[in-house]
């Protein structure tokens, strides 16, 4: 089944509380060598067989575009496999 | 600055009710292509300059084990770029 491995982030520059909770987690873990934390989305949609992988794209752009990112915030890219 | 890129899924057979809304939500937008919806994280890990890979791979791993999975019910990899 082919599938879209689709990534959503916070676009540079945009504050990422998540990431800097697990930040600060990792310093009291003592892990002193991590310097910034990003926490985005991975999501991975199944699509039907035999679908021609143009048309996968065009539509897994759409459902980033419509629902999965905020494009005000948000960056996202896929891949196909 | 060398960076850990981290995913973090739930296991297969593991329900998803985050990716069952979604996939809900795609079959009201008459995306009635996609099959499956999974949800999971997609985490950045900023490291400090001059830290091997094999260093920067193994602190990760110790990050993903003790931090960011759930070993009980998630996967993790992670890429070192």
């Amino acid at each position: 089944m082919p599938k879209a491995k689709v990534y959503v982030y916070l676009k540079e520059g945009i504050l990422d509380p998540q990431g800097k909770a697990v930040h600060r987690i990792l310093k009291n873990m003592n892990f002193d060598q991590v310097g910034d934390v990003r926490v985005g989305k991975f999501i991975t949609l199944d699509f039907e067989n035999n679908l021609p992988d143009a048309e996968i794209g065009s539509q897994a752009d759409e459902i980033c575009r419509k629902l999965l990112a905020n494009p005000v915030i948000e960056d996202y890219h896929f891949d196909i496999e």
